[in-house]
């Protein structure tokens, strides 16, 4: 309910200057049209194709008089900028993940997941019930936009690689493209990591001026072509949780939206997080089996190197929370969240899908 | 997508009839006043508040021009008969789980979640793009409505009962109050199955007319006082899988909706189903702490027992599709879907989450 006062204060806030000066009919359903520029292309279809539900949904709502154009990467900013874009009014919302500017600020990692973090299921609850969405938006409020959760990945693959890691020598000068909060982590484990755009990615791996490269799902892994380029396909991914993208809006903008679209772009975003799951569950499982026919291997991380990567992440996280009291509020906030949670998804969701996961290749 | 042409063609036909009679205006935004029987009481804060989520959300989406009443159960129909309330048109719509109407039509349950089927996230994926929305409104249209997914419950707990179940005997002439499919299954390993209302389970564990009951998730459980007159609480939950709850709509009063009223619907239940997953979950952990310091003792069915209760879910699915051609397409289908969910399921959340419940308890 916090988050909802939240956008309601926003509201109010809004409705106060131009109620006075147009007729009640003109206010509650303006003709608006709005520019969105995303941090994925086009190609990337589920990334991208939820950033055009949430524009979609919106002008249904409103009899088309609410339409926002959906932009791809670079067409109006470049990926790593949307937000910038939108801080500054250049454009008048983004589709994007948070995490992407956690060189601005180390808090914003938590509106996309942080390492060891949260699933996507609850990273929801936490944004919703848990403080999440004070505690985001907050740090957001500085950069003058607003975040609204618009996508929640699940919990995604592992890197790719081109040879096997079987120890934690093995990481060792690793040259490994990851983004976001990861990387200053992997350092700590001797990995050299690399931040390169996800185009750049399938040349880098086939002419080896990288060894391993996290990206998303098996859907959006077997469109970039990875696995001919890296065949052991590793997992589980811990350095996101579960990757909640926003729609990141100006706050001025926002904040003069009638109350009803206010609401209407709200609910948008929180159908378009469903939808992305689900979608991403219905194209990542025959992906999956498509890649081990065409070759791949999946592998589990040896459990020696996942307690590394956790040592390394409590540390990192430690030491940023000792230099930064907002990333200290928003880690304590999500290690007690995650503490209660995980007594609750063992003997719930945990337990029943230990149960299923043993009938695989069963009659 | 298919959901939503289907939710598409029904307003395309609604639309046809009162476009010739009202003015532009008057047909995009008329002021409507509907009433909402729940099979809900306002007693289940979670269950009968999403409810209520449905109908602020449209409002506010509206600017109150379409407003839902809801009625909690029995004020407009009892609980299991809100259906029929809205198949009538005595109600317009009604908040429920499609499998309380088994008995009406048993692939009805493939609504909520059958035995051993779908998780919530896997009945979502299945909904949108699996078939299932074609598979259920097609039974839903015998009976005249329309039903769209407006809640999810995650994995809930297993039963309370008054005794240990260490084996298959155990469960020999035990007085089980359970609702939906799984009923004939227990009988097939001995049970004797009891459907009683909610509201009724207290009494009847308190003076031993029954022995043990299944009801929902540590939160409702703690609110119906079980573990007062019951011990020992099972996980996991078997019978319902994710517990999907429906917005059934009379199949006349929706496509009579504006196509803009018909999306303001869509998109509040979509955000209806994220809010009460999240909202389950924020309330259930720290509800099972308190559960657990009052008394209740937590434990896992023995592996036999499990084991018992899937082949007679099997076994129950299959006599049931070889004399329903309706039902077995359905259960072929979420047979199909969830046999390569769990591949993906098994390397990506199940992966990262039996890590991270492995940290349970470390600093």
């Amino acid at each position: 309910m916090r988050r909802r006062d939240f956008l309601r204060a926003g509201a109010a806030t809004a409705l106060a200057t131009p109620a006075l000066a147009a007729p009640a009919i003109a206010q509650s359903a303006p003709e608006i049209k709005w520019r969105m520029t995303s941090s994925f292309s086009k190609t990337m279809e589920t990334m991208y194709g939820t950033s055009q539900i949430v524009c979609r949904y919106i002008a249904e709502a409103t009899d088309n008089k609410f339409l926002i154009h959906p932009y791809q990467a670079g067409e109006l900013a470049p990926s790593r900028q949307a937000l910038d874009a939108v801080s500054s009014g250049s454009v008048d919302c983004a589709y994007t993940p948070t995490n992407f500017y956690v060189a601005k600020d180390p808090t914003l990692g938590f509106g996309t997941g942080i390492p060891f973090g949260l699933s996507s299921r609850q990273q929801q609850s936490w944004w919703t019930f848990g403080g999440g969405a004070e505690i985001v938006n907050s740090a957001l409020k500085r950069l003058n936009v607003v975040g609204i959760p618009a996508g929640l990945t699940g919990a995604q693959m592992g890197a790719w690689f081109k040879k096997e890691i079987s120890s934690v020598d093995d990481l060792k000068g690793l040259r490994w493209r990851i983004s976001g909060l990861g990387g200053p982590v992997l350092a700590r484990v001797g990995v050299a990591p690399q931040d390169i755009p996800h185009i750049d990615v399938y040349a880098a791996l086939e002419h080896s001026t990288i060894d391993a490269a996290e990206f998303i799902c098996p859907h959006d892994d077997e469109k970039l072509g990875l696995p001919k380029v890296a065949k052991y396909n590793y997992h589980p991914c811990w350095w996101e949780s579960g990757g909640m993208v926003h729609l990141v809006v100006n706050l001025e903008r926002w904040n003069a939206l009638p109350k009803s679209y206010q609401a209407i772009v709200a609910r948008a975003c929180d159908a378009a997080s469903l939808w992305m799951l689900a979608k991403y569950d219905a194209v990542n499982a025959p992906a999956l089996k498509r890649l081990t026919a065409a070759g791949a291997v999946l592998k589990p991380f040896p459990q020696a190197v996942m307690e590394a990567f956790y040592r390394a992440t409590n540390e990192h996280h430690a030491e940023q929370a000792a230099k930064d009291a907002h990333f200290k509020k928003a880690l304590d906030s999500v290690n007690a969240f995650r503490k209660e949670q995980l007594s609750w998804l063992q003997i719930a969701e945990h337990s029943i899908d230990n149960f299923m996961v043993s009938t695989r290749g069963r009659a």
